[in-house]
């Protein structure tokens, strides 16, 4: 789990991923020779912060968004939110102005809700502030901010060591938006012919989702995969014998957003471990459902 | 209206609208050799559960959304709506899991509003249920669920036997946040340089829109055409002599948000019977207004 | 400022954008030969209502959006907002149907806030109103409806007077919920190769943002642009002594969303002066503000 503190305490709020995709492109250059194959990366002009690795003949690619939640500072001493993290009075914030570093206390007003922050001087507006990293790990799971979606780009580094023929894609402010898959889907569609996709990221625990039970497969959040595809997907599954659980949401959304809107037929699924204390510096996951989202995507990169 | 009533039963809710996308691929061959004019017909790998019809040379597309509302089952007897379905308890839901067939009844908590059914049995996670579909028909009337939008797939089904030059896009997801008018439209485009479009789908009864006065011409919904073709349309309706009524709405949305979001420069125009009851079990259109709906559609395809 | 007084006296809503187009077109023809570069100009036919003009080798494009807000006629006396224009009793607003010139008085529902209008006779159904244009001019301060965007636009004609390399592109839409950046962005990244943007609209005054203090860098708004790209601005215009302020915000937005979410790598900058009484007949702005947007756009062409 080295790898996976190492993303957990790099700051990359959406917006600012270029720190993230610098660390990806150098742990990409030395690793890669380990791998079974060795990929195309695609990755700066014309790609933003984001990078494209193509295995083989491709089918099917795996999204994994790079960027996390977090707070911009606005004037004086008020914050507004990158994305949805959750806000509580103490949560301790770091960052980077042109005056050094940056250890700092988040503020909720309890009246308005309006977030703030406490810290011996004035930090300079436009400041982005992530939650500070305290990564904890048991036997049995590991609890941190942002394994979403640190743990999903994990995932698709892992499944990159044994992967023959496919695409990985690291997207950009998933978190706040979007913005980069559209691009991406467009570049895949049209020079490798690929529309298959998988959505690597991070899910929620609720009343039919458990720890422990295995990795997600959602059929529906606040959008609709195709249902053939998912049902292609399920088959798979249920042969693997991996552990897996289903998700039916009214809400919430991930990349598949821009695949779904997007002017490419692209079919998509999310499938990922699902987490408790989300969006807070407290994300908890169960060991066994990172094991299975593993599993589960080296058979369906291998079998869609 | 035996055609009308078969697209009625047909259960194709958005995201599983490959029942309906069958049938009409079936349709289509058996009935083309009796149309004026044989189109070329675009289905399959590339176009998900989506059709184009292309007959001789286009200047203008109908685009008319195969897929409806529903509810999808969550955990335990929990319900989700695809789309935005009236619900009331006693609605009668069908649908279909792994255990047979579903016959239930929608029910809906008067304090919180959280949707539900009864059934003798659980129902598997995931599975869609739609409305049971209760065809009535006077001499004035037609009545039933899914007249949005199984009538303006008739009206595009009855359109195809006397057309010359156009084209016909059989879409989905459009109850659910869309997803295939983007990729369908710069196909079109790209491929025909189409970009005038007109969207068959049905509309609301209103203080200023009122069941058998004629096809409505939208205006304006939430979104805002371009003046200069809606005039077009209109200088043409007035011309042809077929009843029309003239909206402007506030909100709503159609196919046509994809087309004026897209990456072409599509002008649209939302051309539809008007409808009571909307999205229920009973949606209610006068006969007259889909003759006028008909009629026009003919007139604007030869004339636009 | 009398080109200024022009073009907020011209009606031209979102969806009739037409009239300033023809203006802008005529402007064009009539000045270019005294403008340092001749640009390509390319409108009409796939163009819709929009103009993009091409200086030389252009690097970057500026996108000033060239419709305002208003409202439409709908049913009897009843309104409904064209963007989102403020709405006091009282507000005079103009107009044109069939049946001639149309002069008349919002009126708001106290309890319901439903919009109306009191005139000497219905109004045509589809009708669009703009509000009647007032332009105030002092020595520090122009004040009139409609400066967002025709200040923008403004901007945008003023920097051509010198601009050799670069692209402007004139948007439609852009108060109603967008509909023409995502094809003109396509068309300039395909055909020229350009990807960066800066976005010639105004903003608001804030307890941020002081009128008379220089044009607004906007580092966020509802979207975050991509924080390298910000940054190179922000030196060039520390660089230049030009006055400016740095804006941080949760909401709002411009034509960038559509170049954010495009399918094309954009980057994107706003920039423009600050308003006071925003979306009001009243709108103002500090002649200092409209002076360094000038002078920042016309470094920034030749840096970036």
């Amino acid at each position: 789990m080295d790898l996976l503190r190492t993303l957990c305490q790099l700051a990359a709020p959406a917006g600012n991923e270029a720190p993230m995709t610098e660390f990806l492109l150098n742990y990409i250059a030395q690793q890669q020779s380990s791998w079974r194959v060795q990929p195309q990366v695609l990755a700066g002009e014309g790609f933003q912060d984001c990078i494209i690795l193509v295995f083989g003949q491709p089918r099917t690619a795996v999204f994994a968004h790079i960027d996390s939640i977090g707070f911009t500072v606005r004037y004086g001493q008020q914050l507004v939110r990158i994305g949805g993290p959750q806000a509580e009075t103490g949560y301790r914030l770091v960052g980077q102005d042109a005056q050094g570093a940056i250890d700092c206390t988040l503020t909720v007003d309890a009246k308005t809700g309006e977030l703030g922050y406490e810290f011996t001087r004035l930090i300079e507006r436009g400041t982005e502030l992530t939650f500070y990293c305290d990564f904890r790990e048991t036997d049995t799971t590991v609890q941190s901010c942002y394994l979403d979606n640190r743990l999903g780009v994990w995932n698709a580094l892992r499944l990159a060591e044994t992967l023959e023929n496919g695409i990985i894609a690291f997207s950009c402010w998933e978190e706040h938006g979007g913005g980069s898959v559209a691009y991406l889907a467009k570049y895949i569609y049209e020079q490798y012919g690929v529309r298959q996709a998988l959505i690597s990221d991070i899910t929620w625990v609720t009343e039919g989702v458990h720890p422990g039970e295995g990795v997600v497969i959602s059929l529906r959040d606040s959008l609709i995969p195709r249902r053939a595809y998912v049902d292609r997907i399920r088959r798979i599954a249920q042969e693997s014998g991996i552990p897996y659980q289903l998700e039916v949401e009214g809400s919430g959304g991930s990349d598949a957003k821009e695949l779904q809107h997007g002017a490419q037929p692209w079919d998509w699924c999310f499938i990922g471990a699902p987490e408790d204390h989300v969006h807070s510096p407290d994300e908890l996951v169960d060991k066994q459902d990172i094991a299975s989202m593993l599993a589960l995507y080296q058979v369906l990169m291998e079998k869609l």
